[in-house]
């Protein structure tokens, strides 16, 4: 079998087929390919890079294997010469990026491949794929972090994220933007990511009575007592709790939390904590979850609900409001000379460019300025060398620092952009020289 | 490693909590779960069922590795008794589904599992990731199936789908719902479906000209030559095709088709028709692609633009209208009894459930019953025997044969239901036999 998560053949087939144009004419120059977001999608002020990590194991473990290979020959697209040479191929280019939980805004390219043309080219896809859905989500998911600010914030998306990958990732992606944790277990030993989790309405159904369930699963998990309590009717198991509290109690069991999961969640959560605080469990949290997204959390915020914490699943996992980028990879120099492609409403910047930044009296950003490198300009630097010659110039950073970098960025992010609707936008100014360059590409190409 | 695609592991933490609750009550008996949609996104007004092979393979190949074992021991959440009860866990249990392709409505269960509880519950995450994804993108094809009739059209989805297994998923939904093929290689190999592939502008890109780029193309793919013409100019580059097709046909090379990616491709489209015929390339196709849905193919039709085939991509794979299903795997029946959730906005039908189907006189869909299993109604059952105690009761049904099924299927669908928008709605009657048996569980629940 080849492996439905690592295999080259995770590609277009536009891939292969350019390939062997490049073979036969030998077009093996240096080329240059730009990862950038081409606009914000409506409801986004900012985005937040996330998946460089895993384009890179990709970049590391590119290789043809003899399956893969005799596939190919069979398929009668290829000629047996250019099968043979895809049989050595590795990635030995050098990738350029903003490390992941930078916030980033279009046009800037967030990551950089310099390798032989064909290399370059045969990445293409799988490395959008890699890119595109971790910074979709690490950008759903940081808005969230900034609408619920002090709340416990868990990513509960597996079920309904788009495949299995698509869940790993989103609970990646979610954990760097600021989330507390996920409830996909893998995600505990692959990513090393806190997993919750507590019971789900199935447990209280299977039982005669909720009561029953509430004490079976408090004696199961008694380090990790959240019941659940909106099987039948919220309130009357709300007062439950409260009757089996003390009986726990003996057994030398604390109840955490409860969790609503239907309803008017903030209605529903003024009530039960009243009767929570009524029979002295002023200690017992309030969790909630079902279809919630930042909107809501936010209003949540708003209305002053007393909720301490939220599962956030599917509108996390799938971005739903946006459950896609409007992002490209695209040839910006070949063989030493700028490539600019100029498509109706799709023309790129052409050229290997930076991403200056420049900072407030308060640490905020206060612009950024995209031009070429080597042009030089005021402030910081975002895109740094991250692989020379197919090898990573340094370890792999741990999540945690990933985390902590983007939590200083939305520290860092300006109020205005910190809302949940469309804001004005941030500044991002287009150099003198990579104006020059483009008009000098366009010229070379029209009149040669 | 643990296996990202494969795990166990890929389920939500409450899974095993709830088990090791199960484990120590000894709650063993049969359960009975069903899995079914809630209602319709607004833009839908029907669903295509699909996923099932996938689910079949994961209950299949349920165990847990001694690695997995190790990590549940030590995250310190689970007795070593249970962990030991886990090693020799499989699924034994039954599975009834309606086949992959079928069309079907809200409220109807898809599948249906009765198993040991313990199992039947451990299944829910990763069975709602496999069925919710592939029926969500079947469902959403289907629509530019019905939308552009006799046109070739194409999954281009990978790149921004939600990683790689929901573009590998993806190619084989759309492929089932009745496109014709996918530019994602792999899903070549792995499910035996057409794979399509030709050019990307960095081809033409690296080139320093364009008909030197499509000239070399066209000898590397002398079968499949499919020019893009949009990476400068659409027309200039057509006029550069016309002049091209002579050279190459003294070559014996035929070019096949012209790709548009970019503009108004209604415009493009009629000027580039005009061009190609003119110049005696009657026989040249026009393919397009860039940011198109359902909604624009209808758009294509309606306005008789010469375009005979397309690529569909981001807006197919993330069923960006539509992002994701409110569905649900719900217990339905524990130990003989039936069981029911009454959440607010949530409550489910109880016990296990048959859809009956009656066909007016031009064999369409006239209406749905959802009865009892074992209370005999009219019409067809779409709830068949698929696996029992843990084995396939027949082989792996050929792709072809589902993507027939379905395109049965949408032959039968009621004309009003074809459309885009929301149509009044399919009837679906809850048998009385249904109403009594919630009424009964209610009775016995509330005054026990």
């Amino acid at each position: 079998m080849m492996n439905p998560s690592s295999s080259i053949l995770l590609t277009d087939l536009y891939q292969l087929t350019m390939l062997q144009g490049y073979f036969e004419q030998e077009m093996f120059d240096t080329a240059v390919f730009e990862f950038f977001v081409r606009k914000l999608p409506p409801q986004r002020n900012f985005l937040m890079a996330a998946g460089l990590e895993q384009t890179l194991d990709f970049l590391e473990n590119l290789h043809f294997t003899p399956e893969e290979l005799d596939w190919l020959s069979a398929s009668r697209h290829f000629s047996n010469a250019f099968v043979d040479y895809l049989a050595g191929l590795h990635f030995t280019g050098d990738v350029h990026a903003m490390p992941e939980g930078t916030i980033f805004f279009p046009n800037e390219p967030i990551l950089r491949i310099t390798a032989p043309l064909p290399q370059a080219q045969l990445v293409e896809t799988r490395l959008i794929n890699l890119l595109h859905f971790q910074t979709l989500i690490a950008s759903k998911a940081a808005r969230s972090v900034l609408a619920a600010p002090g709340k416990l914030l868990i990513d509960f998306g597996l079920r309904r994220a788009h495949g299995a990958e698509a869940g790993l990732l989103a609970a990646r992606a979610g954990y760097i933007a600021g989330l507390n944790g996920t409830s996909t277990t893998l995600a505990g030993p692959l990513f090393d990511i806190p997993v919750y989790g507590t019971m789900a309405h199935s447990f209280v159904q299977a039982h005669e009575d909720e009561e029953t369930a509430f004490e079976h699963f408090a004696r199961a998990q008694p380090d990790n007592v959240v019941l659940l309590i909106d099987t039948y009717d919220t309130e009357i198991a709300a007062q439950k709790v409260v009757a089996l509290a003390p009986r726990l109690r003996e057994q030398g069991i604390a109840i955490k939390a409860v969790r609503l999961d239907s309803g008017d969640l903030a209605e529903h959560a003024r009530r039960v904590r009243h009767i929570l605080d009524e029979g002295g469990l002023r200690e017992v949290h309030i969790f909630a979850s079902g279809n919630l997204d930042e909107y809501a959390l936010q209003a949540f915020n708003a209305a002053h609900a007393p909720i301490d914490g939220f599962g956030i699943g599917t509108h996390l996992d799938t971005s739903a409001d946006a459950p896609h980028l409007d992002c490209a990879y695209k040839l910006q120099e070949y063989a030493g000379r700028a490539r600019r492609k100029r498509s109706e409403g799709k023309a790129t910047w052409p050229g290997r460019k930076q991403v200056y930044r420049i900072y407030d009296d308060n640490g905020r950003f206060a612009g950024d300025t995209l031009t070429l490198e080597g042009d030089p300009c005021a402030g910081e630097t975002l895109i740094q060398p991250i692989m020379c010659n197919g090898q990573r110039l340094a370890p792999r950073p741990k999540l945690s620092e990933t985390r902590r970098h983007a939590s200083t960025q939305l520290a860092r992010l300006p109020e205005p952009l910190h809302g949940l609707t469309s804001a004005p936008g941030y500044t991002v100014t287009v150099s003198q020289a990579l104006h020059e360059l483009a008009t000098e590409v366009d010229r070379q190409h029209f009149t040669p």
